[in-house]
């Protein structure tokens, strides 16, 4: 029987079928205790003998019969008619009940004297003292941590029974190509099934990456019905929505029954939940992003009632910066950057796109919006979810501007002292209007106001009264990229890449034309925008553009010719009232370091005379 | 030159000293992507593409010239000139800039006509959009997260490069045995490598352990000069107290030199570190606990200084149930329970028996406890360190009592619920003490009064006017474990070994001998106490007493014969006021399972008539 839903329905209506149509017994497997870390016990363990087995001394010292030791004191010593010398860790013969230590032993001619009685069992790790025969060491669902590994080592469990949960992965579609290929034109780098089974590997499922399948429906019902034959579950990367050669829930249907085909999230919609043979099968949507969030909000809770033990993310209460405005009836996910910002939480959210994985590098928190909410205003409190350990939260340094590829590199200097730099690419005057709310800890900013200085008159207009300091990341190069050496003056009639409206770059090169008397209009192109120098360098370097403006860094990462325009002053500005937050000092220290000035020297593009100079703000 | 300290250092200093004498350079190795999870990266990892490297469809519909679509609407559909049909992630043709939805657009005889105009670039991910070539994936010393795996993929990056610290465990003494051999009197199973090696790679390192290396000088010597060889760090496993066989700093000073011999820590003094070729040796005490403490306060601070993450435990504040006196000058880390009672966190040390593997399994928290402390009073608040997640700490169900084995399987039912139970053995009026205290949810009893009754009498006197329910798990059988089935009425004569005052079994064989006319003095061995029953049941097997009282699953699990001598009431008693507590009722509907009358049929010498009856208490 096929059941098709048709219309989609909400994510705790799918936990919740999930829960109730799968009966989610887990294989069970022996493993060496050398991998039995994070596992979960699938029985109780017992201990195969009692530890010790037989008394032992706690002490280097004699074994003897406490009776014979009554009366001893300092006045009246006592030599004693029988002991035995003993070690810490040897055994007590069964005719002694107590041990006494070397130091508190007189002894001469292998008789011993002691001054003080001893107390029956003193000194003595009785048989049985840390666990006995038959007795319990763990219950089942007891998730192994990894001290424990020597503790079922000494009570002779060497391949505790642990729980399985095999997961068979089946990535489908004609484009995929593996990691490590460059992808041709139309190609694409299969990293779902990749990133799947890292997670949920890491979640203490099992899982096996299958060939991949062309889109065709036989082979893909030939490789999904083998793989429902070899594991607990089935995941199909693709082939979920609703286009052409999307055949995964035909699939399912034709070899069992399509219990969902589509939940109410965002990213991560065209999700399919069939079963198979009893078994679930899940159909992945394509977008890495929504693949990511299926695997968390639906396949992570799912495997609980599997007996893993899947953590909840740990919850930060942050501000937001930006409104985020959402339709009522579906649950969102928006990955984050979070970070404290003078003492206060803050969080930003990432980009929306569902195709963009750095989202997903970059972020170190997400937000979970409830399908009945409608968004959240600018300035809200929200719940930040984790990605990373708190710790790693509070060192997290929050920069918000202009990019450039040293802000990377500084990051790079940085990191190893445990402060993550957080690096968001709103453009310079992003960067300004974010410290004007205090959302950052520094932005860097190369504005150019009319009378040709940099930065100041725009702090002065938008943080009027605030003390913003502005430290010089270098003089920075900016000039036209293009295949075959074109300069400024050849742009008119030749194809242009431009950079969005508000970026310092953009306003250089208004600044530059206007300068030079050329009207854009006769630039073709003028009006198309990116958001980076990198950008720019691959419209040319395609043949999408023949000319484009940026920083000879970009140029030079592509090997693209580059003919320089004019330098502007690259700064970091920050509010005075951080600059002793060791984390924005760890970043001032990189920026003054000789390791950063032979970066700048060797990626060339860069004059690093004024680098590190500090200029006071009001 | 050999330095050898000769009073202990305390363990700032000493791990001050780690970080002025050594360098800590880490290896640095390629590790396959589906191995990377949680390592650090050795160096910045950088995209060998862009992606997409070519402008791609975000939609199903058709690339258009958006030029060419201006001016279209309702009113004036647009048929435009040229157009091509594209799918999600399909190559947009260098002559367009736009895509429009399939849904909005009207198809007739190869022709398009559309009824919006298009912006620029809509519906189009353009190249290097998610990132370009040569950009930075991410940073040196950056944990790789699962996730991210799929990321790192589809930047074409199979193997990054990570940090490798190696570390080179070398077991010595001549009394140790692998894994899985049961150990004769005298033998130890070596679990101290195994269990570093669990804890180190879970922490990030990569462990080698060595084979066993007898008590001879010139082994250890051969044996550590290797390891220092192949090694960042080398661990040699005891021999590192000053007994007569205890020759690791001797040998570590024969090579290089002694750095440190004792660290003033609680368990763990006999610590050693060394350096041999500029590496840092390290001779970890005997005791498995103190090896535990070793590892986790030296070892693993350690290994932050080779860029290894190394999470610190999360705090909860606690009250302790006990008191702990320690002196001054030492730091002692003390093994708990930690739970919520009534909405306060409550926290009990463990025995402090450095041999007591057990202890590490059953704590879910330590403390530390500064050199500068005296210790804490019982009942003041302490910071517990977590070692589970709080989630797991949040659901412990503490139970303090006398023990019985049917516990633990108590315990093994209600784990798959989440529930974690924590049972710590003091014997019935241990339990009613800590049920007074407010300090357990559940105190198991079987308290006999001189009227035969059980329980209620103690109840009435310890807990005057506080509502107490008492739940019966069983009547059970006590009697008399022997080797040759000995009777009560043969005790007299016959060696003994008792269980200690104020547990209800020495009350039960007391009442027992009153009513026979007994005197105890007639039985030898009378005043030998142990706690637990299956350490009475020992102690008559290993023939170091003729015979002992206990309950009969005790001498079934020593395969003993046991000969009845009374049925004792064997309940669980509770404040009434956490009888809705989620982990009390699980419990008790445990107790009231079909499951657990199987269970105690199953194990013999449980009476289960009773089972599952409430008494409410006044």
């Amino acid at each position: 029987m096929v059941t098709r839903y048709l219309s989609v329905i909400s994510l705790d209506d799918t936990l919740a079928l999930l829960t109730r149509e799968f009966s989610c017994m887990p294989a069970c497997v022996d493993v060496p205790l050398e991998d039995a870390t994070g596992r979960i016990t699938a029985g109780p363990v017992f201990a195969r003998y009692s530890v010790p087995e037989i008394h032992l001394s706690a002490m280097d010292g004699i074994a003897v019969v406490s009776a014979e030791t009554k009366g001893a004191s300092e006045q009246h010593p006592v030599t004693l008619p029988r002991a035995a010398r003993v070690n810490t860790g040897n055994v007590v013969p069964p005719e002694y009940d107590a041990v006494i230590m070397i130091e508190d032993v007189w002894e001469k001619e292998g008789t011993y004297t002691i001054r003080k009685a001893a107390a029956p069992w003193q000194h003595v790790r009785p048989a049985g003292e840390d666990l006995a025969e038959s007795e319990m060491v763990m219950p089942s669902s007891h998730r192994i941590r990894s001290h424990e590994i020597g503790a079922l080592a000494t009570y002779g469990i060497t391949h505790p029974k642990v729980i399985a949960v095999r997961i068979g992965l089946v990535p489908t579609g004609s484009e995929l190509v593996t990691a490590g290929t460059r992808p041709k034109p139309g190609q694409v780098v299969e990293s779902n099934t990749v990133m799947a089974k890292a997670m949920l590997d890491a979640a203490g499922a099992t899982c096996t990456r299958y060939p991949f399948v062309e889109d065709q429906p036989e082979k893909i019902r030939d490789a999904i019905a083998r793989a429902v034959m070899e594991n607990d579950i089935v995941i199909v990367s693709a082939g979920s929505s609703a286009g052409t050669k999307d055949y995964t829930a035909e699939v399912i249907a034709g070899l069992g029954e399509v219990l969902i085909h589509g939940v109410a999230i965002k990213p991560g919609k065209p999700v399919i939940i069939g079963r198979i043979d009893s078994k679930p099968v899940i159909g992945l949507p394509g977008y890495p992003l929504s693949a990511l969030t299926v695997l968390r909000e639906i396949v992570l809770p799912f495997l609980r009632n599997f007996g893993l033990f899947i953590p909840e993310p740990e919850i930060i209460r942050a501000q937001i910066t930006t409104a985020i405005a959402k339709e009522v009836g579906s649950d969102e996910f928006v990955l984050c950057t979070l970070g404290k910002v003078g003492g206060r939480w803050v969080v930003s959210p990432q980009s929306k796109g569902a195709g963009v994985q750095m989202a997903g590098v970059r972020a170190n928190a997400f937000l979970r919006i409830p399908r009945a909410s409608e968004g959240f205003d600018a300035g809200s409190v929200v719940e930040a979810l984790m990605m990373v350990p708190e710790e790693e939260v509070e060192g997290a340094l929050i920069i918000t501007g202009s990019h450039d590829p040293v802000i990377d590199y500084l990051a790079n200097l940085i990191q190893p002292t445990g402060i993550t730099v957080l690096s968001t690419h709103v453009g310079s005057m992003g960067g300004i209007l974010a410290l004007r709310k205090d959302e950052c800890h520094a932005a860097p900013a190369h504005l150019l106001a009319d009378d040709g200085s940099y930065n100041t008159t725009y702090i002065e207009k938008y943080l009027p009264g605030i003390a913003v300091d502005l430290l010089c990341i270098a003089e920075r190069q900016q000039g036209i990229v293009s295949r075959d050496h074109l300069t400024f003056r050849d742009l008119p009639g030749r194809s242009f890449i431009n950079r969005q409206k508000g970026s310092g770059t953009r306003m250089l090169l208004d600044h530059e034309l206007k300068k030079a008397g050329i009207d854009s209009s006769a630039i073709p192109g003028y009006e198309r925008e990116v958001t980076t120098h990198i950008a720019v360098a691959l419209a040319v370097k395609s043949g999408e553009a023949d000319a484009g403006m940026c920083v000879y860094s970009a140029a030079k990462a592509l090997g693209l010719p580059f003919v320089p325009v004019a330098s502007e002053r690259y700064e970091l500005a920050f509010r005075r009232e951080h600059a002793d937050d060791p984390r924005l000092v760890a970043l001032i220290e990189a920026i003054r370091s000789p390791a950063f000035r032979e970066i700048l020297t060797r990626l060339g593009g860069y004059d690093t005379k004024e680098t590190g100079q500090l200029r006071k703000g009001a």
